[in-house]
């Protein structure tokens, strides 16, 4: 017992100096690199992957479980589907990259992820137009105004919503080609923005794939909170990809990619039919909701 | 000025902590998982991609590039290449795996990384056999013996040997469907073996993909330093899986995947035809080579 007792600790500080000196010795490898940034991303991946493997203590089975995996997430990845963004999201990666670009500036209005249905060349609607292009889902009336951190109006500025129907699919999901809840329009001279919508639902992120089972595995919901996605940019202003939430949706506080933020969940009033409607459109005495999502664009850094 | 340099720290300090809640946030998402060793593993690996991002600033252009990186990993893997595999071999990420499994009992053998190219089920030799198979190189005579940590030899220990043969290439990159430059033998009472192959040579992994892509980006070479494959099993003893690195090799202390250990560095001596050669083998008048591992086997723990 006592050899024992003795030879164990000697071991592992043995070992823990060749596993730093493996750690060393990859790092070490990349000093002939031409590209500094690349060498500077590529050496602190390699520091933080081994760090991973040496605090767990991970097995050779569970490394090749993890091979595996990204196989798999491969095998299931093509021009409609992206295992490795997916992954990304779950493990709150693509929110950190997002928060971590996203030095507060005066104020100005927080950012999200950008997710994986904009499309470009959304079609152009008036101020009090419909983006929903006869998507199914409650009608939604939002409206805002787009402002500068002094609080000035800005005026022309590009404002791309897009979003699920209600049925919880973006156009892009269906085989048909249709083009339904996206556009962009332009605010006016007071920086007023104002659109009809669907009513966010929550919806699951596609969960028949590798990163499904793993969240099945770890006892995750696959829901994302239900949310309304802008982009707004305008010349001399830092573009700003965000989100609104959908406050009193159970699926806030839990967002299967991390995308909420506290100061984007908005309250959606809902409204009767017998209520005035905004932009004088016929609901056909439908009820529908509002919301006000007023906007601080921070200035272009530099 | 004066509000510039007073805001910004602020503002640093405000995103950091946005930052490190993001980080706990996830962490707590995986609460609810009933398995607490995959509980352990999925948010230390959070922990640490998290750390690495915020580390280098990652810009979401270059996280767009890694997810890109990954998705074309996963195009090129099949049943015949593991990209992933390979990704992480080039990382020092395998061999760290192997590293931090291989505690160090009593001057037991180092181990090293196991290779995508073991088959199962390879053929039989006695002592003294060939396990080359006709595989084109210079012949080359292994012998050791295997024993266990207090010197004692160990006798039926299970020896599988494999290599590339001497164009560099494992018998599974052909075409055919030819077995050549593996097999297994028995040590005998001795703890002796002694075998026929062919001298290890350099080669380089497949370089024609993404991780091919990335050691040319860096100014990395592809080769593995030359070497032979060696599993070592016999009951009542860890599982030995290593390999032996041809000492004077210009690739020994910079292989690409990081595989040698000093110990495993073997001096491989030239002999002309004129010279006695081993196991009554007839060469046909060409020069051979010759090598001596001598093996000890770790008890298997608990």
């Amino acid at each position: 017992m006592t050899i024992r007792a003795e030879a164990r600790p000697t071991a592992t500080a043995d070992r823990r100096a060749r596993e730093e000196a493996l750690v060393q010795r990859v790092v070490r490898s990349f000093d002939a690199c031409s590209d500094p940034r690349l060498q500077e991303l590529v050496t602190a991946l390699v520091r933080h992957l081994h760090a991973f493997v040496r605090e767990v203590g991970l097995t050779e089975a569970e490394w090749g479980v993890a091979v595996d995996f990204l196989a798999r997430c491969g095998r299931i990845t093509d021009e409609h589907r992206q295992e490795f963004i997916l992954l990304s999201d779950v493990l709150g990666v693509s929110m950190q990259t997002v928060t971590v670009n996203d030095e507060a500036v005066g104020g100005a209005t927080e950012s999200t992820v950008f997710g994986p249905f904009f499309v470009e060349g959304s079609p152009r609607i008036e101020i009090g137009g419909d983006i929903s292009g006869g998507a199914p889902g409650e009608p939604c009336w939002v409206d805002g105004a787009v402002r500068d951190i002094a609080g000035e109006p800005v005026a022309g500025a590009r404002v791309e919503v897009w979003e699920a129907d209600g049925d919880g699919f973006y156009d892009v999901q269906y085989p048909d080609a249709r083009v339904a809840g996206r556009a962009h329009l332009f605010t006016g001279d007071d920086g007023g923005f104002g659109f009809w919508a669907v009513t966010p639902t929550p919806y699951p992120i596609p969960a028949d794939g590798p990163v499904g089972e793993l969240l099945s595995a770890v006892g995750r919901s696959p829901m994302r909170a239900a949310h309304l996605h802008f982009m707004v940019t305008a010349p001399g202003f830092r573009r700003l990809v965000t989100h609104i939430f959908v406050d009193g949706d159970e699926h806030v506080g839990r967002d299967s990619v991390f995308g909420e933020q506290a100061s984007l969940v908005k309250r959606f009033v809902r409204h009767e039919a017998s209520e005035p409607v905004p932009a004088g459109r016929d609901l056909g005495g439908l009820p529908w909701s509002s919301s006000r999502f007023d906007i601080v664009l921070a200035p272009e850094p530099g």
